[in-house]
């Protein structure tokens, strides 16, 4: 078995390589001179946020990628994140480096490093698996797109599609069928979410407000609505859907309790965000040039919460506010 | 069972309340403005860095007081921190806010705020509690006070009294009877290191190196001496103790083991420091300022690695070369 120095200093201090002021991950502390920065955290765990069978580059890339998905939303540019792990005892040091590798894949790509961070382990084998990143980025000159600023009479848009994730979940749980390849394409959304970077730069300018999609569409936009003293109504048709989960949503009995299913999974890391009419152009704009769909599906209005709304204009029951990690 | 959503919101946010850009935690991100800042992080998990059956206030005040002491070693002032909790399912609201209260009391105490963070939960009521912390501070004007810049002949310092917290923990697992009076002292200084900002700042001007002693005085002298090219010696029987250790000490039957054991254990959050033999004047001076014990405990040299020295200048055999987290 690797020390704990040594894995420090061979598997994880090359990915500090580009970080000025990480010192190499020799010293206590990371020196980050230049501001502003956004700052952002998230914990996951074994069992809860990834499957405790998951190849561990993957469950790095998710990792990186969940939390790049917070500073998009925000309209960030990525710069570098500080890491803790907790390994299952007597985990061998190949799994660390797949680890490790998964990292370093996805810092190239998104052209980040590692500051610093902390790398421990369980008592006991059985000890779940646990990552915890801290990840920040430089914000829109505008500052960054908060979630609190939508008005009355706002459109409401989402990028990319919703509901991949979840139903690629229940694709590798097997609780659901689904052809071979709209399984793959399922499980990859679940394993490597898209942060949208691009879009989420490119409406800083002028959405009024922006949050990421991680908790569920209908739960993330409660967030938004509440933060802005709003309601926000979904119309649930218009909510984008892939071509695997379109063809899920058409096999379901209910179409829209399998709308509403889709509308609750999380982990989408879509961008959620709000502009004026006036802005509809600006939008279309925006998405062209980041090579990135926005759908327009609801508005903002007068109350309090975020409801599915079906073609008549009725509320569609719904029975989960979202994903409640708490509670599950 | 209340909702993560309700204790972020009814428990957590009032701990943002004096944090600039923490928007209350109501967003994805915090906002940091200023810099420079050092960052410093931790995991601590149940079973590992702490007792199952630690009271949660005391295992909030530890976190932020390892951290702070990071932070003390390099001469940072303290300013805020992130904070994500993982808990046992079905963890009962009353100990979450029993954890709330320890942080809200050391934050007072060391003037800091929370600007972010996340919680979660095992699956199981079983799943290990765990919480992962990133501090950070604004370093001393001369930058922070590194590891690597140790000279030959510098002295070697550490603040405080070491061994204490290890047999704190001896004493509160039943490994090592004491008296109450003594039990009750080291306990403490187990559940709560006393980080040593006020030395820290004050030795930022000259001090060549310095490391906080957290995975025991041996090792981290091992630390400071490899990341400056040298060799620490330290002079066993000059290794400040309590009145507690020292009784301790002079209970056992090989007083050279005993002091190589004090000098293994770890969680003492001191700080061990190198300065030239000219500062002597100037560590007295700080060390009154400060109102901090400091003592001179051996010297750095050419060579590798860190070593205790008995009183005829000969090396004692040491059978740890300190905590190694993913060892254990």
């Amino acid at each position: 078995m690797t020390s704990e120095f040594e894995i420090i200093r061979e598997v994880f201090s090359p990915l500090s390589d580009s970080a000025d002021g990480a010192f190499g991950l020799t010293d206590d502390v990371a020196l980050i001179e230049k501001g502003p920065y956004v700052f952002t955290k998230d914990a996951i765990v074994a069992g809860v946020h990834f499957l405790a069978k998951d190849p561990y580059d993957l469950i790095a890339r998710k990792l990186i990628r969940a939390n790049l998905s917070d500073l998009a939303a925000k309209g960030a540019k990525p710069a570098g994140y500080f890491l803790a792990c907790v390994w299952p005892a007597g985990i061998a040091r190949d799994q660390i480096e797949l680890f490790a590798r998964g990292l370093k894949e996805d810092q190239e790509r998104y052209r980040i490093a590692l500051y610093g961070g902390d790398t421990t382990a369980h008592r006991t084998k059985t000890g779940p698996a646990m990552f915890c990143a801290t990840f920040f980025g430089a914000p829109p000159r505008q500052g960054p797109t908060r979630r609190n600023g939508a008005q009355i009479g706002d459109d409401l848009y989402v990028t990319g599609t919703i509901g991949d994730a979840g139903l690629g979940l229940k694709a590798l749980l097997r609780e659901e069928k689904f052809t071979t390849v709209d399984k793959a394409s399922l499980a990859t959304r679940y394993h490597l979410p898209e942060p949208r970077l691009s879009i989420g730069a490119a409406i800083a300018g002028f959405a009024t407000a922006a949050i990421d999609v991680s908790d569920g569409l209908i739960a993330d936009a409660g967030h938004l609505a509440r933060a802005s003293g709003l309601r926000a109504n979904i119309d649930a048709v218009s909510i984008p859907r892939s071509s695997a989960a379109g063809a899920w949503v058409a096999r379901q009995s209910n179409r829209w309790k399998a709308l509403s299913a889709i509308a609750s999974f999380g982990d989408d890391y879509e961008i959620l965000f709000s502009a004026p009419p006036s802005m509809r152009r600006s939008v279309a704009v925006a998405a062209k040039a980041a090579k990135t769909d926005v759908s327009r599906i609801g508005t903002l209005t007068r109350g309090e919460g975020a409801f599915l709304i079906d073609e008549q204009g009725r509320e569609i029951e719904t029975k989960t506010s979202g994903f409640d990690h708490l509670k599950r």
